[in-house]
């Protein structure tokens, strides 16, 4: 057996079961080994930003790691902003980069670089397989680190001789690291904390913005009057009615200031210390208030939702979570806007939909809107690494096919990985994505304004304007087979927003919405 | 004066005249000074793979370095593959990549990573600046790194706070590293290779494929009998009629075998001694033949233009180069395939075109079809990592606004950074697109069936078919405000192809071909 059918058993018997693929030649004997492994479905993708953004949407509502493959340095420098996301979200993901066979790096062919150092910039571990004999084993574990608590994203290496050389064997499965159980002490200082008397706060992240961890917070909060936050960017927040509302951390450091201000404990859950997105002239960069004790009830790598179940099971044993009603915006009407567009996702969002949120200044009225919906997840951009809503909603429309995906999409983002639009087409996978052509990139304006005017010349304008000319997403829609309409008002939008939720398979609406800055 | 104002100022007192940028929040000081400095030109990009590619293209057309402006490491990500072809290239850049301010990156916020590792996998020289008084200083010396012989991408990380803080000061222009004389003795000894009686060939490759090198080399093969022969993927080749014939070594390791057979002297004269593209089981990496001894005339860093000079004084002081003749194929008729659509190109080709070539299968037929057509520039994937075309072009249109473009395109490479065709349309460049839309990866068919069919099952074929769906290039372009039409026939490509030559401003025209594999 060849090191690449080793590869693919291994992977199998590990429980991969996709494969976001972009080949090229060094990679030709993998896809030889998939087509004897039809159990490891190949989706193909016409970019690998494409591939590595499927793959963090896929891993983010599944748990378990999808597979990449990637085209030495170059075509996983096209992967790295949405491996950089992946990174951030603990998204498990096992990378695999084909590169030139051992005995032909020496030349310095072409499109020879280091794939190594590049990987390690997105990856929690990186492996060059140097031989066939060893390759299945180094996929075991590959997928073994890339599963383990938390997730992380983890590349191997493949020469494309070791690929094609006999002598290889599948390996079995290798245990993940067990998270670690966070020791009682901990749990009665954090109880302690809550019990104070002073205002108190939850900051939840990682596994901690779902269930089953989600609703021990919800019994902590109702049973010690401590607020329920989240970390600003959540890799997926379970929400909607009867579930507990989790407050998310705001973007701008002086939102995030004034939602902190006040709290004297605040009990990390899975995420870390606030800090500001960007650093800003005059503002400070970490945002927990002054006097505020932190407290950490869990780190990466300890068991988060056990540890949060023991907290409540001690300060809340008879406590029952405060549930979010189901409340529905009635559908707007009048001139399409954010705010009318977010109503009518709020009036209209299906049951158990997967909602993957890259509109960015447009949606800043999606989390209202959509608080008493029907439960769903929301898949944040961990990273800001823009051009990761399409490729995202294809990973997780691939893991959940029985499931609703809306990706609501800024128009500029969009256009940094627009031809995951292709994926959603040939996959035929059931995602409405919302573009918001406001035409600029309005946070860029906004960042502008908050930092006092200080461009507002030609090369403001003319690096944050889309309009020259205009972008015409039911024309690059169509371009690759997804059928495609605009809406101009909220009517428009309503309606074109029930048709698509109504039909399988994917579509595009292009939200025509002012800006907001 | 803050640091971002220097920046503006050393680029332009250091002859950058020309910005590509894909900024973010941490660059918003830098567009700010933009403002007070309209000589230097912002050309907005969708993408920073459009940016890095569209500096790529004017860096290789005026053998100066334009500015990328990138967003922390994320968009630099996005921007590595080209500057991986741009560094094999050998092409001036200088990247200004933001980054958070100094005082922010403790806090690991979300868009924190490792910028300065990713920059020195495709920079010959990576500098941090750390205060905004040697700001200046360090731009200068990035312009003269990136411009010296050979050409380097240079990479300038930008804090954000560097950016905004005062105390900065413009500097100025540094003399770039001169070019080193190639000794005496060494010329003697590729002389006397040359006049050794057996079968010898010159291979060109840097500055040598352009005139006046390539006037020097015609002499030395008219005079000496040796053959002309290039790398397999030159940066920019000046090529047509009353220009020396070139002939570019073939891509396959076989082709390039045959080429070099019987060759007893092979003088490089700006090219590395040719190795294979990828490792193939059998073939050997190096293609040199047995028996045949390697002279090198000229390194990096060596003047190979007077290099070749003093040769061809020496061995051909009264020699004539042998210049191809004026010859256009016939317009062709009848089914549009990759050979008629080259012979259309052959007919057409304007006056002082600088070709961009990515049509990769599509593209067998049109170095002979274009051989006599008048004076050209060709250039070429330098490192093989596609996805270069559509930006290459932008750049080389913005550097020559007096040549007509004509970039030749595969289906597949052109959607890894189709967005270009946003810029081509926004910046009104004279750039023909022709699109070879034959609906596959072909070059890996290609190499599957080299590899004995190892393949040929569902995951072959799904990983390397492009027609479910297919890709609408007509409807992709129009979307980003590209005129387009598609040909589907010989004569409706002539045709097209003449109405977009005779009209300024870009065009799009899909052809659609069948695969050559």
């Amino acid at each position: 057996m060849n090191g690449a059918h080793a590869v693919a058993r291994t992977l199998l018997s590990c429980g991969v079961e996709v494969c976001f693929a972009n080949p090229g030649t060094s990679e030709l004997h993998f896809v030889a080994a998939l087509d004897d492994e039809p159990a490891l479905r190949a989706v193909a993708c016409l970019f690998e930003g494409v591939a590595t953004g499927a793959a963090d949407g896929y891993g983010r509502m599944t748990g378990r790691p999808a597979a990449t493959l990637l085209h030495l340095g170059p075509g996983l420098g096209n992967g790295l902003a949405n491996l950089h996301n992946a990174r951030r979200a603990a998204t498990p993901v096992v990378n695999l980069v084909g590169d030139h066979a051992t005995f032909h790096k020496k030349y310095d062919a072409p499109l020879e670089s280091d794939v190594d150092a590049l990987a390690r910039t997105v990856s929690g571990r990186v492996r060059r397989c140097e031989d066939a004999a060893t390759v299945g084993d180094e996929v075991a574990e590959a997928v073994a680190a890339a599963t383990g608590a938390p997730g992380q994203v983890v590349t191997v290496v493949l020469p494309a001789d070791v690929s094609w050389s006999d002598g290889a064997r599948p390996a079995r499965p290798v245990a993940p690291p067990q998270a670690a159980a966070v020791p009682e002490p901990t749990i009665a200082t954090m109880a302690a904390a809550l019990r104070d008397g002073e205002p108190a706060a939850l900051l939840l992240g990682g596994p901690a913005t779902r269930e089953p961890a989600l609703g021990a917070a919800g019994r902590i909060a109702a049973a010690t009057g401590a607020r329920l936050l989240c970390e600003t960017f959540p890799a997926r927040l379970e929400r909607g009615a009867g579930l507990p509302s989790v407050e998310r951390l705001g973007y701008l450091a002086e939102g995030a200031i004034a939602q902190l201000e006040g709290v004297r404990h605040l009990v990390l859950a899975g995420a870390r210390a606030p800090v500001a997105f960007f650093a800003h002239p005059g503002l400070p960069g970490a945002l927990t208030p002054d006097g505020c004790r932190i407290h950490t009830l869990a780190t990466a790598g300890d068991d988060l939702v056990q540890a949060l179940g023991d907290l409540a099971d001690r300060v809340a044993p008879d406590a029952s979570p405060v549930l979010r009603a189901a409340v529905r915006p009635t559908p707007p009407t009048g001139p399409l806007t954010a705010e009318t567009a977010a109503a009518a996702i709020g009036a209209l969002l299906p049951e158990r939909a997967i909602v993957v949120d890259e509109a960015n200044t447009s949606g800043l009225g999606l989390s209202e809107a959509t608080a008493g919906a029907p439960r769903h997840d929301w898949l944040t951009l961990t990273g800001g690494a823009i051009g990761q809503g399409l490729p995202l909603a294809a990973g997780a429309a691939i893991a959940c096919p029985d499931r609703p995906v809306l990706c609501l999409e800024a128009d500029g983002s969009a256009m940094y990985t627009v031809s995951a639009l292709w994926t959603h087409a040939r996959e035929g996978l059931d995602i409405t994505t919302v573009i918001f052509a406001n035409g600029s990139y309005a946070v860029l304006d906004m960042e502008f304004q908050r930092l006092g005017g200080a461009a507002g010349g030609p090369a403001q304008r003319d690096l944050t304007d889309l309009t020259r000319p205009g972008l015409d997403f039911v024309a690059l829609a169509r371009g690759m087979g997804v059928p495609a309409s605009r809406a101009t008002t909220a009517e428009e939008f309503t309606d074109r927003l029930r048709e698509a939720f109504g039909e399988p398979g994917p579509h595009l609406v292009e939200a025509v919405v002012p800006a907001l800055f």
